[in-house]
């Protein structure tokens, strides 16, 4: 898998740094059958959800316990040595790659639910517990935890990535959900940001520091994340519309209008077809709006009202309830699977994700003129949207051996980043920067932004071992 | 007003750093009547609300734009002289105050607001803006800007503090509520942090860094907010229990079953009655809490029923309604003026306001001791709560030249502080650190999170420019 690619050249030039037989033996010592340097178990861990192939780490380590995390920073930092924190896998802009090699360390063990605070609507876990894991073990309290980035992440990764996905419309995202945090810096040493209070003005907000680092400024080993309670009332629905901008049109006036959506998704009619292919569904195959509802009976019948009103104005048709739990469960995971039912409609492809977000009013300036160029292109793509957000994902369908593609595809996604910021948005909205997107947020940010968030990492990791080569160049 | 108080021993012990001759004279230069060292406008700009008392600045500069800012800040970073940012002074724990002397920056005459955006629920503003000034500034678009300190702050202060007040409880905090920054650096540089997207993966999360860092990283100069539409519904009641314990179990239950209350106030029956006093009203005076409901009418009125049966099942009398939207103005005011009818009810006092904030099911463990110390120590005091977040403010009502009151009152505050720490709570739900609070800050963090802070700081401000002095000692 390490053969050169055509996507190569994507990749940051850094050295490797050498990883000192002497540290290797030393992580043996201290971690016995926790600790591999197979080609395999490396291999496993060199590679995530994205285009790009990179040398595998040099070795994995896998932490049990925030001492075991410690340690194995304390040990890399002694020799300049990278870490790179591992979850599941499921990241798309490169962010585990050992692009300067290293040791990854997979916090994936690490998967026990901590405490469950009901009456605070408050939980304690690990960061390889994933949130299919965490609402399992949540959902005798009549809680859940809303964050759904469709994959069944970590929490770890999710906190790494400020992941958010299909609920974040009305819940918010890890930003907004994650309380507190127990990290181990660069140089191995044990902290505690955030209290389980709602709120607090006690000096800077280290929480969301951490959160988005990406891995860049410690490892974390312990999150405190908000509950919801399970809404009273939950209907989901399909609305099929004539063109994109109608779907589009319709989230807009939606979030215009304050209507507190639980879920507001968009998917084209290519899209759909894939998603119908994949999941053995048999949805209309044109623009389609995948909507949730929550709240008490009443209210969601209120919301439905409003949206059905809104729906119809712009050309929609009539709702197709998903009307038990079971068909909501059908429909939410046929969503989920778009992305895999995207590479399966192409054998052998792998897909460059986009991930802009902009303000609700710019959406169809943002979305219309991208599927427009990509059609031009006549690469294949799918296309799904987190619409109530302003975030949406074109996904490129491209052969992962075809020099010409991969141009193609990111001459596409350059465009479409540059009209985002030009609207008033994000390179990114949930997936981060990896290296993929070190460009982008030069561009968004600015040198001096940049520079800060340089400063911030040269003071919390002089020695630049925590996944170095990632968000920005040093 | 600088004679020696009993409060002096609370007051960092740093030494004043000269403020060169120059460097005056540069300033005069550059700003003309925007600049001052007439002795009555540094006194003006050497106090807050708080009870200690610090030699004036040396002088103040009126800053009218980004410009004004970052060459005040470009010409004191080249003396190495101290800038604290000024908005309109009313902050509680000392962070306006020059315990290092150097240059009171008054940010109170950038005051436009730049943009609204009422189609993405948006507003940019000068941080000299207040939140009133807001309010009647996007008025006929139908959106309101929901962060409410009680205090008519300036959104500046607002952000440098991590401000809430009563409508967080629904809407959050200055944390959930800016989406983007422009910033002058300790260097004089411009920065731009975040866009106008309601969220973003794209890199460090700078915006949240500086919200809540109270001047000691940079001068904000433009603050783009998230806006809400106003509420179609809303209706405000009053309601009195027989014991503390009663309104505090109510408040938890409200919350605890996820009712999305907008304002959830506690006043003791003593408070209430300085209340009344203030504001001639005719509240009973017995514990109570002020409530207010935002939604559809539907919704409203299921929210009600709500908390009324709740309130009902922990012996609270009926509800009072403040029926017109003239009630409820006076309702809300009387409840700001707390601190005011506080103060007033004791003439000469000052306030030593505590603000824990601990988790939900902790309300009543925190609150219900401290009172009955507070009774015990004979002390006179003010007791509000926004109870719905588990935050609530104990005004220690002290003669400021009474030795024996102030120790009293630190005391009470020291020992209420570790309460709501051993809860799970936070020493400071929204007022902010500036120096009262520092070693409260390092009993909550702990020395890893804040040498993690100190590090950051050194980062940003290698020569301790900003605000030195605040949060945390260097």
């Amino acid at each position: 898998m390490n053969a050169a690619t055509p996507a190569d050249h994507l990749v940051p030039q850094a050295t490797t740094r050498a990883v000192p037989q002497s540290l290797l033996d030393t992580l043996k010592q201290r971690f016995g059958a926790q600790f591999s340097v197979a080609l395999a178990v490396r291999e496993q861990h060199g590679r995530d959800e994205s285009v790009f192939t990179v040398a595998p780490p040099d070795a994995v380590v896998f932490a049990e316990s925030t001492l075991d995390v410690s340690d194995a920073v304390k040990l890399a930092a002694l020799h300049r040595v990278p870490v790179i924190p591992f979850g599941v896998g499921s990241s798309l802009e490169g962010h585990l790659l050992a692009v300067q090699g290293g040791i990854s360390l997979d916090v994936s063990r690490m998967n026990r639910v901590l405490q469950i605070d009901a009456d605070d609507l408050t939980v304690t876990v690990q960061p390889g517990v994933t949130r299919k894991q965490l609402n399992e073990a949540v959902k005798s309290t009549g809680l859940f935890f809303p964050i759904d980035p469709g994959a069944d992440a970590s929490l770890g990764g999710m906190c790494a990535t400020r992941a958010s996905g299909t609920n974040a419309v009305r819940y918010g995202t890890m930003r907004e959900n994650v309380l507190a945090l127990e990290v181990v810096t660069a140089s191995g040493e044990i902290i505690r940001t955030g209290t389980r209070a709602k709120k607090s003005s006690a000096g800077y907000d280290l929480t969301r520091l951490m959160v988005g680092s990406e891995g860049t400024l410690g490892v974390m080993t312990e999150i405190t994340l908000k509950l919801y309670p399970l809404p009273e009332a939950v209907m989901a629905a399909s609305c099929s519309f004539a063109s994109l901008a109608d779907a589009v049109n319709t989230t807009i006036q939606i979030i215009q209008l304050g209507v507190p959506i639980a879920r507001c998704e968009l998917l084209d009619g290519n899209t759909v077809g894939m998603v119908n292919r994949h999941s053995k569904l048999n949805l209309p195959e044109t623009p389609l709006l995948l909507m949730e509802f929550h709240g008490s009976p009443e209210g969601v019948k209120e919301q439905v009202t409003t949206v059905q009103s809104i729906a119809s104005e712009n050309g929609g048709n009539s709702f197709e309830w998903a009307l038990t739990s079971e068909d909501r469960t059908r429909l939410w995971t046929a969503r989920h699977n778009a992305y895999f039912a995207g590479l399966q409609s192409r054998p052998g492809c792998r897909a460059i994700s986009t991930d802009t977000c902009v303000p609700i009013s710019r959406l169809a300036d943002a979305l219309l003129d991208c599927v427009e160029e990509a059609n031009a292109a006549e690469i294949p793509y799918f296309l799904v949207g987190h619409v109530g957000d302003g975030n949406f994902h074109m996904g490129y369908l491209i052969d992962p051996e075809s020099p010409k593609e991969l141009q193609v595809a990111e001459a596409l996604n350059t465009k479409l980043v540059h009209r985002a910021l030009a609207l008033g948005g994000t390179c990114s909205g949930e997936h981060g920067v990896g290296f993929h997107k070190m460009d982008f947020l030069l561009s968004e940010a600015g040198t001096g932004a940049v520079d800060m968030m340089r400063a911030i990492k040269q003071a919390l990791d002089p020695h630049n071992i925590m996944n170095p080569g990632k968000i920005f160049r040093l």
